[in-house]
């Protein structure tokens, strides 16, 4: 019979951190933390095996599991020396959730379970604090109509609120034990009206309707579309985690705080990075209601400073727990270094300080930013805590993308009317227009609107909102508010708990500085500062230094496969060299030919009636070329630089408007009629599977003669000026070798003539791109004349599947949803289709050509899944845009290290 | 050393039959004729080698070729018992081109070589003919200038007409000697005026000059144009044939003459089949100059009646050969005996009786109508020359489209108006617009024009405009004519040597009947009939019995993969029924929505804004669509029937003028705005890889479960008739597995939910289209969820080629003619790439799931070629249309034979 629960605590465990599927992360955690020592309340967790038994077998639980459970509570009652509903001295337990993977928000707990009237007397009695107990009772009253029965939580903050009012205070601590035993009472009162029944009292009964509101949780809607966004799948399950309670509410004397063992934002180890409250509850400080204090007396010094408090307010108002409780911060501070040196990684942890005894209540690894994961990575190498490699597969290379987009550019930024400022949640630089919602957020976003999402707090409701927005600005909540932590795992700017924002929902404004914002206004967010700025703020491309270029430096030294940058200008040529490419994997040449001062050229080649008037309007376009090839050259110099000759079909440089169409006419000398005839036979009812790519060279030889011709000139040119040139002519869209051949002859002939006529010789190859299925079925045969292939994945992706990338948004949303494909394969490659064909393509043109360069220029180039295939099949080389080049490189170093492994 | 001259001669021969590829068609014959004894005129073939070689050498020859040659002369004069360039009793000799396989009228031929001014007297004196010598001395020098020199022909046949003119003849046998003495001076004059030399005259000169004309002609345009229609390949070269000249034309004791052993129009074996000329040369029987008489009495008087003479008249004006020359045609029918014999097939003959003498010049095997090549076959097996499987190897299924277009409705026929009979010289019914010249014929064909060709005659020149022509009829010519034998081989309808007509090229009109038809006019030809009939007659479907029958029979027995039809109407099912369809492999559905009374609810279906509104007109829909299927079940009643879901894109569905979105307001509700706002968002950059197939059935499942359900309540009510349905719904358009799962959810449900309201049940099948590359990469998959697959070749290929069938029409014919595609790959599958995907598909399907039907229904099922490429890779059946039937049964027998004998 299988094992459904599994105890934990004083110093044992029967799980362990390795069984993180089975007990989920937290779970797993608490018995490691357990077993190592640390003092965690003792409990159990219910396996995840239960929740899809539970799923699978119509919400009906495993017959064995009562028993089961009876068990662990009497394990846990011996431990904590107390009995569960107890009428003297109650054990109280929580109940949570706990994935494989943290979700956080996802997943609702409740607190205190176990109390009744008769117990929370009890309770009242062993703590000599009638306080504690009503307070423990109203909240649990309230978390569980709310969490287990969906009693709208509004409900029963009215009736505090109203509680409150009554007798004129303003915080929930200004309430006495009368007045919480009064809102007890008022409580049960709503859950009896909105359900029309007693609100449970047996403690029995209370656990199992929690530990079913958990399960149930892990199908909601929320739970789904984080599950969605973050390809987790739905068969996982969560597990349930029961344990003890301990209250950090227990007077002053308690406390109860969140801490990262490192900085989460910056990585940096100088202090411990956490915050907590005296006198409260674990969920007051993350709900970002009371402003939390910092753990340390350096962090607090350092919070003060950022929030312009004196020393003295500062100790008064918010001492650290440092300077509060000595005792327990050392004690904490050693679990902290023990943690992480059995974790060897940084970790997130909750406790509690109950009467002065410390409880630790969580730990896992922390969520961080890229900037912090490097530096992390990098320090702990140094500290020996983990190697190279470990470092390196530390970080989802996506994750760089924060380092890697544009910042503010400071003199820009200097001269712009700073509105307020908060805390510097998640780093990163935005600008966009504010919505008010969530749903507006994703509504303009699709509408390819920058949006700022600014609330006065968030919630898990807000998740697809914050997906879509630019930028998050919230007025509440601290560095570990539910906004802060979920912009940071997304990479999205994050500036939180900006007190000075006034805002109105209603109205659709907020108030800083004396100014309104309103919808659809712009403003700029500094996530790195906390800066909330007026209008829109220029960016620059962010300095990649120190850290960064170390942990790169080790990832170029593990991979294997080559990196490569898609690019059209010798500026997007440098910055990609910057971002480590080792050359250019495509140069798209027909954008050269959109320049004003090019078009009217081009356009009088297309409206040539002859071989010779084509000729004539080449010629005019051959300098221009010339010179865009000397300028990539020079900024790729001593790399190889991949040049696609033209490819989209020629309608697309024609004027589709009648005013266009009659400059044209005017410009050129040709007739509007026969402008509108050519169109008109140009016209293609597929234009991506018509007259385009290699076949306009083998129908136009003089066109691909004409751009050879620029590419040697330049590369000859650039010999002359000691520039190393290494030009790789390559012919787009073949689907047989002889379009191959055909092309190849012009190249190679026009190659030599420019030798001749300039009396010096470069270097060349002349490949092809495979993008046809039929190319990569008969890649063998195209080998036989292709010195390289580039995989063309984008045009492969759609030719293969029968999809226009164009038109597919209509329904590939729909698709994934439905599960029908896992991804938009035009953002993953998809392996086991067009990956086939890539793979096969790779064997049969290297059974031809044993050493064939192979690579692939699609947008997948710089996807990290998509890159470890490229690894696995053993591609030559990825290429991508500048900017993704660190996680190509990256992904390719993690491919290497999981391809030993194996 | 190689071999490159084969001599002949005397029942002797070097070379024989076997060396076609080597030696031409008609050299091997001659070699393999003189070899059993068939009185042959001696001398000798220069291979095909050299030709190659020719053209690969920068047209230089083999260095020892010039000694061969002189050898077999020798061993030709030795023979013949003279000397080529003897001034007393010269050997003359013809040069005649001869290819692997015929290729009438391609190829130049040059005759009485060898003739000067000396070896004419020789000539006379040997032949005591002195008229015989210079005819033969001005035909030669006209013949070499033209063909060899490319001079102008009229430029002659000027200087013959005025030589008659100033005589005040009329015919060219009406001049005499000395009047043909004087042509020869005028012709030399024409050949140095325009060349600027005298003309050769030592005979080995010449003919080295002839030889290479013949090389050179395997080079001209027309001769490529014809290899590129019937695709020959260009390096197969021709050979030359060097033969003693033997003369028709030396009195009424001399005779020449073309013959079939069969009669080619019709099969019929009842009589000799052939037409000759006393006292002529060869070239004057096919060049419809003379009326050529018939050889048998049989054959005379049939003619005779047919063109409404007295047998009196006959027998004086046009007696037969075997009234004439009764010895010699006893011969000559022993001779045709023996051949037939000897090749086992209708022999097509030429031959020439030299003062009593008969002398073979050729024989090959004869071109015929399908109609004939199916009654040979059929006759031959009873006569025991062949067995079945001989039999149906002899036809080239193509050719079977001749017996299954349509003939005139004889009842219509009667009414109309029959303008002038000709001879009845290739089989069939065809209507169009008159033009007068070949260029204007494929004008207008490409224009999607009807045209028929009038000519005179017509020439090697007019070749792309009979392509282009619906009919051909000419005034001039017998049935050996070029335009006779070139209609028949391309299947085209022809009545020629139409005298009655009266044909001016100047005012594009002829005369007939006291009536002026002008170009652009309908008229009517009767292939079968010689009848030209004025206007349009309507036409209907042919019947096929008799041999016919036996032959397809033979086919059905001896094939083992199953043919369908692709039918969308009860009666294209019927027909298809008739053919020999053993089910339907493709019933098209979106077809059915254009009816006028359905194409509105169809239209309401894409305007409804709801589930609600899609169903409320899909309910519209679903009586007609079960209409549909009852007339098809019943149509195909016991035989299996695969219906696709919709497959094109809404938009297509929606009208695209203003006027008439204007009346679609109207007629739904809908305001016009909203109408283009649909359009709008629907429009689609690539349709073809747009939102379409089953994309739509994911989208919109009520639109597949309205479908299934037509399909299963018409199924239902079939079977309550005692009509056996077979249902195999087709699901369009699957790139992955999921989306067939998905799909096929709906069918099943809906199928399940049918019977039961029904209380009846019908077997059925769902299975899908490959018709995606993806889908092919996967279908091992894909099986797991299909009963069938189906390939849809014509998306395959689009897809695999990345090429628009809607647009490549602007560059496929270029790549064509370029050799970079062998085809155009729409129309013959590409085994090398798309059949690649299928082989792998079928494959990787079967190894799911053993016993896959698999199929094919895209336009390839009826291509003979594509279909044996089917049978190789073991498909249980290809599908085409109804008119194609035929020819898929034909070509699967034999590539069943062809894969047996492997």
């Amino acid at each position: 019979m299988a094992k459904y629960v599994y105890t934990f605590g004083a110093g044992k465990a029967e799980g362990s951190t390795k069984m993180k599927n089975l007990l989920g992360g937290k779970g797993a955690n608490l018995a490691e933390m357990s077993s190592i020592g640390v003092p965690v309340p003792a409990g159990f967790t219910i396996t995840t095996e239960v929740c899809t038994a539970y799923y699978d077998n119509n919400k009906q639980y495993p017959t064995s599991l009562k028993g089961d459970v009876a068990k662990a509570i009497a394990a846990t009652e011996k431990l904590m020396g107390k009995k569960f509903g107890d009428a003297k001295d109650p054990l109280l337990l929580s109940v949570r959730s706990g994935a494989r993977v943290s979700m956080p928000g996802m997943m609702d707990t409740v607190l205190n379970l176990g109390l009744n009237d008769t117990t929370v007397q009890g309770l009242i009695k062993s703590t000599s604090n009638e306080r504690l107990g009503w307070d423990s009772y109203r909240r649990f009253v309230e978390m569980f109509s709310n969490v287990v029965k969906g009693i709208d939580r509004h409900k029963f903050e009215a009736a505090l609120e109203a509680a409150k009012n009554a007798k004129g205070v303003e915080l929930d601590t200004e309430l006495e034990a009368a007045d919480l035993k009064k809102v007890v009472a008022e409580f049960k009162a709503i859950y009896k009206k909105e359900l029309g029944e007693e609100f449970p009292n047996e403690p029995l009964e209370q656990l199992w309707q929690g530990i079913s509101a958990v399960f149930n949780s892990w199908e909601t809607p929320r739970a789904k579309t984080y599950r969605k966004l973050n390809g987790i799948p739905g068969n996982w399950g969560t597990a349930v985690n029961v344990q003890s309670m301990v209250f950090g509410n227990m007077g002053d004397d308690s406390a109860t705080g969140v801490a990262f063992t490192r900085d989460p934002a910056t990585g940096n180890n100088a202090f411990f990075y956490g915050e907590y409250l005296i006198n409260a509850q674990g969920e007051d400080v993350v709900a970002g209601i009371r402003t939390p204090q910092e753990i340390t007396l350096l962090g607090s010094r350092e919070w003060a400073k950022n929030s312009g408090l004196s020393e003295g307010d500062r100790k008064a108002k918010f001492p650290s727990l440092e300077e509060i409780m000595p005792r327990q911060f050392k004690e904490l501070d050693a679990i902290r270094v023990k943690l992480e040196k059995h974790y060897t990684d940084m970790q997130d942890i909750e406790f509690t300080i109950q009467q002065g005894k410390l409880w630790m209540l969580q730990t896992r690894t922390g969520k961080r930013t890229a900037a912090a994961a490097i530096k992390i990575a990098v320090d702990m190498v140094a500290e020996k805590l983990i190697n190279k490699k470990e470092a390196i597969m530390r970080l989802d290379p996506n994750a760089l993308d924060q380092l890697l987009h544009p910042v503010f550019d400071e003199d820009e930024k200097k001269k712009a009317n700073v509105l307020a400022k908060g805390l510097p949640a998640s780093p990163g630089a935005a600008t966009g227009q504010v919505v008010f919602n969530a749903d507006t957020a994703e509504a303009w976003a699709a509408d390819e609107k920058k949006v700022i999402l600014v609330r006065l707090e968030t919630s898990p409701d807000d998740i697809h909102g914050m997906h879509a927005a630019e930028g998050i600005l919230t007025a509440r909540g601290g560095m570990t508010s539910h906004a802060a932590v979920v912009a940071r795992g997304m990479g999205t700017c994050c500036v939180a708990g900006c007190g000075e924002l006034s805002i109105d929902y209603k109205t659709k404004t907020f108030k800083a500085k004396g100014m309104t914002v309103k919808e659809g206004d712009w403003i700029s967010l500094d996530g790195s500062t906390g800066q909330v700025i007026e209008g829109q703020v220029p960016t620059k491309s962010p300095e990649l230094t120190g850290d960064f270029g170390t942990y790169m430096g080790w990832a170029d030294e593990l991979r294997t496969m080559g990196v490569r940058t898609n690019a059209d200008t010798p500026h997007d040529s440098e910055v990609a060299r910057n971002f480590g490419a080792e050359g250019i994997g495509l140069t798209r040449t027909e954008h050269m030919f959109f320049d004003p001062q090019r078009i009217l050229a081009m356009q009088e080649m297309i409206l040539a009636e002859d071989l010779e008037g084509r000729e004539k309007a080449l010629e005019k376009l051959l300098p221009y070329q010339r010179e865009d090839f000397v300028g990539i050259f020079t900024a790729m110099t001593g790399l190889p630089v991949t040049i696609r000759a033209l490819d989209p079909p020629l309608h697309e440089f024609l004027p589709h408007t009648e005013d266009a169409q009659k400059e044209l006419a005017k410009a050129s000398g040709v007739s509007l009629d026969k402008i509108k005839a050519r169109l008109a036979y140009l016209h293609e009812s597929n234009p991506m599977l018509g007259h385009r790519g290699c076949r306009l060279g083998t129908a136009y030889p003089e066109i691909t003669a004409m751009q050879a011709r620029a590419i040697f000139e330049a590369a000859c040119e650039c010999k002359k000026k000691n520039i190393d040139a290494k030009p790789e002519v390559m012919i787009p869209l073949i689907s047989t070798m002889e379009e191959l051949a055909n092309q190849r002859e012009v190249v190679i002939a026009t190659a030599e003539k420019v030798f001749a006529e300039q009396g010096v010789k470069v270097d060349y190859l002349v490949g092809t791109m495979i993008e046809l299925p039929r190319a990569a079925l008969l890649a063998d045969k195209v080998a036989t004349v292709a010195d390289f292939f580039s995989f063309g994945t984008n045009d492969l992706t759609q030719t293969t599947f029968g999809l226009s990338r164009d038109d597919a948004g209509k329904f590939l949303p729909m698709y994934v949803e439905k599960g029908i494909l896992p991804h938009d394969p035009f953002q993953v490659l998809d392996q086991a289709g067009v990956g086939q064909l890539v793979e096969m393509a790779t064997v049969k043109g290297r059974s031809t050509k044993k050493n064939l360069k192979v690579g692939i220029c699609g947008e997948h180039g710089g996807e990290p899944s998509s890159v470890e295939f490229c690894h696995r099949i053993g591609l030559s080389y990825v290429s991508c845009s500048p900017y993704r080049v660190p996680i190509a490189r990256l992904s390719a170093a993690q491919a290497a290290i999981r391809d030993k492994r194996k």
